[in-house]
Formats: structure tokens, sequence, C-alpha cells
């Protein structure tokens, strides 16, 4: 028998992927380029067990038992396999795997990234795979790749045919830029949403604009935010970042029939970004949106305070503080009264944010080697079940 | 003494106006094309009076005074003093102005364009200026051209660096597609809104989306909406007209810091005709929204009885049905509960959409030949003021 733990980030575009030139290998139309989020708050988290003694292979995900035969999941363990280098024996038997999220999978953020990377980490690692795994973790979910390593990363659109040359590198490690933040805002939503596939699907059918973004707005895009991730300039970084998720918005509206991800909640923090931003005199706060209502909002640790009273001004909690606030500590500033009259946007009914997740830029996926961490008993049975 | 009192239409557009090349003379960076609405229901209507005895130019708009010395206004006025071929003497006298929509301005639903249409046409009258005025009255609000014309039109977007090409024809008259109807609904908003002319003026200079639409989308979409109505191919129509609306709104989104034209509710109604049209199987009902939430519906007449009941089931008034419904008489069909349990959108909060006028394609600008009509009295004074 064999058994191993690991844990996966989950990470946040700011160039952003939509759209696949090659669905069943998962090749994007473009380079896309993200930071890796601390993996204490949000993270995947999966033990694998080989044993000569199961009879097939089977998987839960936060505690329900789902089919191994996904079509994804057969791809990763197929390439997983074919460069297994060691364990001959165990590559050959069959697999328990049970994995589960410290966030609500509900809560749109991005579950499947950090699922699938921990998925093909976890056994990679089982079976000895040396070299690059992220074109692997790539064809479970495409920005899986991506959280394969911690700081920023890159995933490169590549130009062969076989998807080898799409994978991801990393830009700059987790302490390039120590001051970096993350606050995540989790939006009220009941609306059921297209899944970035099948409109990444529609988009390519149907919209004009995206050909073009691909074509000539994206390239630029790319050296311009290396550059000011390398520089650590965060004016530059944060205009680009909000500039591309404003047009990966756009693509979903000239796509037909549209896509509508963001809500009214959500156009809201825009607009109380914009007005921050100005009343600041500088760039102090990025927003970037995914295919959901949830706002992710890159800003520079000193400034954090502040715009979380700010938030919590304009968007009051309906629950109790503890609850509002996950991650790191938070200590929300006092808003100054000249603040408060000069933004000029009303109140939000409270709730209208169901909470903020404090973050910083973190490692990538790693081992956990405390046997107590494994979430499956030495039977081969989830520990916990839903 | 000389008075007029002429009536000019609202216009909506199905290939839409945004951005222009030329910002003094109000020239458009692409051909655009509407449908005039019946005046009866949705009207500018202004009385121009020229007297010797006035002693400067006045006007009045929805009984407020307002500065004569408006930059467009006076434009329009040296164009047509240019243009002037008779009564020399009441061009050189000052007028008076007294103009009212009969719908309220604040809902967003184009009144300038009516108006402007209004006021050049009426003094075009006065001052017997011959030949096209589509070109003065574009000097007052671009899509004031289009107001001029009955049916259907196209505003050129013209080579010449003088403007003098860039005027409105008639594509089709008002007969030409007598099943076409509209519905417009008002929709409830307090946001306040940027302005179009601020709108296209930083979507110029921010959306690189903008100037791929303007040199690769728009022709096509001219051509096939010219053939679509020239043949009456509702389907094609609608599709075309849906798809320029989406992309406006995605260049808006693609504009930095972007704009939001539309809301929650509008969301909600382009849903519903998308959801409509797939259950019936073709294209029924087309959607448009120009710089604001309201959403313009063009549809078949006799398709107008199932819709106008879905809205209302989906949108329910919170008024009295005498005040939901404005403009042509709508006796709302039954709901089939199939339809009511197919349509998988959850009914709205009552009052989401205010009301709905229902209105056909109608002629253009013209006089009203009764006195009684002039909103001027003898003396020049408004008969009514606010």
């Amino acid at each position: 028998m064999s058994v191993i733990t690991c844990v996966a980030p989950v990470n946040i575009a700011v160039i952003k992927y939509w759209g696949k030139r090659n669905e069943e290998l998962i090749l994007p139309l473009n380079d896309s380029i993200s930071a890796t989020l601390n993996v204490e708050y949000m993270r995947a988290k999966t033990t694998v067990m080989a044993s000569p003694t199961f009879k097939e292979n089977k998987i839960w995900l936060n505690g329900k038992e789902e089919s191994f035969e996904n079509p994804r999941l057969q791809h990763c363990m197929k390439e997983l396999k074919q460069r297994a280098r060691k364990n001959t024996d165990v590559v050959n038997w069959n697999i328990h795997v049970c994995s589960e999220n410290n966030f609500p999978t509900a809560a749109g953020l991005a579950s499947s990234a950090a699922g699938y990377a921990c998925f093909v980490y976890a056994i990679a690692q089982l079976y000895g795979v040396e070299g690059d795994i992220t074109a692997i973790a790539r064809r479970g979910s495409g920005s899986a790749c991506r959280s394969i390593y911690g700081g920023w990363v890159q995933w490169h659109v590549g130009k062969s045919d076989d998807g080898s040359d799409s994978f991801a590198t990393q830009i700059a490690g987790v302490s390039h830029w120590p001051e970096m933040r993350i606050l995540t805002l989790v939006v009220n939503s009941s609306r059921k949403k297209c899944s970035s596939t099948d409109g990444m699907r529609r988009s390519i059918a149907t919209s004009s604009l995206l050909k073009y973004r691909v074509d000539h707005v994206v390239k630029d895009r790319v050296e311009g935010i290396i550059r000011a991730i390398k520089e650590k300039d965060f004016k530059a970084f944060a205009e680009i970042t909000m500039k591309d998720s404003n047009q990966f918005h756009a693509i979903c509206s000239d796509t037909y029939p549209p896509l509508s991800y963001v809500n009214e909640v959500s156009r809201r923090i825009i607009e109380l970004i914009h007005a921050y931003n100005e009343l600041r005199g500088t760039t102090k706060v990025a927003y970037t949106f995914d295919a959901g209502p949830n706002a992710c909002l890159y800003l520079l640790e000193e400034d954090v305070p502040e715009v979380v009273a700010l938030i919590q001004y304009v968007f009051p909690s309906d629950t109790e503080r503890v609850e509002y606030f996950k991650g790191l500590p938070i200590n929300p500033g006092s808003l100054s009264d000249e603040l408060k009259v000069k933004i000029d946007i009303p109140k939000q009914k409270p709730g209208s944010i169901k909470y903020i997740i404090y973050t910083d830029v973190g490692e990538g996926a790693r081992v956990l080697n405390d046997d107590n961490e494994h979430l499956l008993n030495d039977c081969g049975n989830p520990k916990r079940l839903n």
C-alpha cells in the first residue's frame, strides 16, 4: 500500500484565459498570468492511496463519491502513468482519491484549478513523475496548470498541436513582492451560470471581438504585466489587471446569446474601486472578476485597513464580524468622514457581500508529511463523508 | 410675426452609433440604422415664433427656460440661416422656441434626438430651407438626423472632413413592413449615468475593441440588416439587432473605467427574450438597449399578446393596468401553463418594469396645421410653465 496527501492553492488570473483552441487537449487561445494564493486559506487537499487490494479506482470530492470515468480525470491518469518512473507495482494498482476544499465550492472560486492541480501533483509524487507536470494538470482543468507553482505564474499558449509546449512557468517567486495582498469579496448570488467550458465554446463560435483580443491585445498586456510584476510597479500592474478583466466581460457580452457573469453588486464594487482610486489620486486597488460575481482585489498591505473599512461601509455585513472576515487577520481602519462624503456610492443592502477572504501570494502544491493529514483511513475509505 | 409648430418622432437604433470621429461636427465612426417610432406616442413638439419685437432669442424645454447659447443649438441656427431661402426678414428676427416631450425625459428615451430633429425641422420650415436638413439636425444631436424621416433610416458615416456627406436617408417607408411593432420597457433605475457624449469620448480613448468593431464588424451588419429589412426577414433582422446591441455594451465594458448602462432588470429581459425565442423554436423577438437600462423590443404584431403576457408574468406591475400600458391598445394574451413552467426565469420584484409603451413604425417630422397646437401664446410666451 502507498499513500500520499498534498495541498494545492487557488490562483487568480490577471490576464484572463478564455477560449480553447483545442478542447480535447485543453489548449488555450492565449497566454494567461496569475498569482497563486496562500495555500493556508483557500486550497484543495487530496489524499491518494494505491493498493493491490483495491478492486477499482474510486474518487470522493468534498465527501461525495464521483465517477472515476470522467474523461478529464482519465486523461490526467493516462499521462501520469506514461511518465511514471518508479514503483511500477504502484502504477498498476488501483487508487482511491479523496479531495476536499477548505472554501465553499459553490462560491465559484475556481475550485477545479486547485483540485486538479492537487490531484495531478499527488499522483505525480506517488508515481515518481519527473520534470514538468503543469501540462498534465492542464488536461484536468486549463487553469490548474497555474496552481502547481507558487508566486507569479504564466501559462504559455504554446504553438505545438500536441500541446507539449503549453505549460506553466514561474515569473517570480513568493517572496518577490511581499507587500502584495488579495481580498476576495464573496458576493451573494443565486443566479445559475453558464459553465466556463460552455461559455468559452459559445464565445469562440460567436464573438468576433474575441478573435481580435487574442490576435491583437493580449500579447502587449502579457509583456506589460510581466514588466510591472518584475519591477513591482503597482499602478501599471493594477491598470492592466482591471482592463483585462473588463475586456473578458466585454467578450462575454459580445457572445451570442450573451454571457453575464458579474451582477449588480460586482458592478458597484467596480464603481467603488474606481471612485476610491480617483479620490486617492493614484491607482491603489485593482479588481478582477472571473466567470462569476465574486471580486478579487489586488492591493498593497499598507492600503488594506482603509480599503476594508470602505468596503464594510458600502457593503455592510448582515452577520457577525467573525464570519465576515476570513483568512489573514484584518484590522479595518477607521474611515475618515471626508472619504465617506466624497465616495459618492450609496450604501448597499446588508449581506450583498457575504464575506471577505484576506490573503497573500503563496507557494505552489506540496506534500503534507504528517500522516494525520490523510483524508483516507487505512482501508482506503474517507474518514469523513457528506 | 411668424409662427410654426412641428412634431418629431423618437427613433430606436438597431445598428448602434457609438463614437464620434469629429466632436465639433458630430461625425460618427460608423453608419447606424434605426426605425422611426409612431409620433403619436413618443414625440417632441416644438413651436418656433419669430418676431421683430423679440429683444432676444429664448428657448423653453419642457416648461423650463434654458440658455440659447448652447453651442449645439448655435451650430444648428447658423447652418439654418445660411440655407434660408425666403422671408429674409424673418431670418433676421429673434425667435422664441418652446419644446415639450410627451414622455418623461428622465426615462432616458433618447429625447434629444426627437428634440433637435423637431427644432431643426420647424426652423427649416420657417426659413424655407430646401433640400436635406438631416445633416443640420446632426449638429444638434447625432442621432437626431435619423428622426427627420419616417420608416427605416440609415445615417451614413460619410467620408468628407466637413461632414457634408454624413446625413440620413430612408431605407424603406412606414408602410413597408406594417406588421412590425415596438415595445419599450421602461425600467426602474435610480442610477446616475455617464452621458453618451462623455461615454463615447471615453470609449474612443480607451477601448481597442471599438476600433475593431468600426473597422471590421459594422459594415457587414449594415448590409445584412438592410437586406433583412428590405426582405422583411424577421429572424435575420432580430439576430443582427441583438448582436449589435450586445456588442455596443461589450464596448462599454471594454472602456476604462468601464461604462455600465444596463442593469440587472435589463439582463433579466435579455435572458427572458432568449429563453422565449428558444422555446418558440425561432427568433420571435429582438431586444436592443441604448445608453440606459430601458429595453426596446422589436417583434411582429401577431406575437405581441403572448410576449406582453409573458413580460407581465415575469415583471409584474405595481401599479394599475391603465398606467402600466401606454401607446397603442394592448390586449395581453393568456399565458399557457406550459410556457409558465418552461420559462425558467424567476418572477421579478413588482415594479421592476415601470411601464410599457406599445408602438409601431411611423412617419418623420411634420408640421401641425392647427393653431391651437402652438405652445407659445401670441406674445411669444409659453402657454404652460413648469
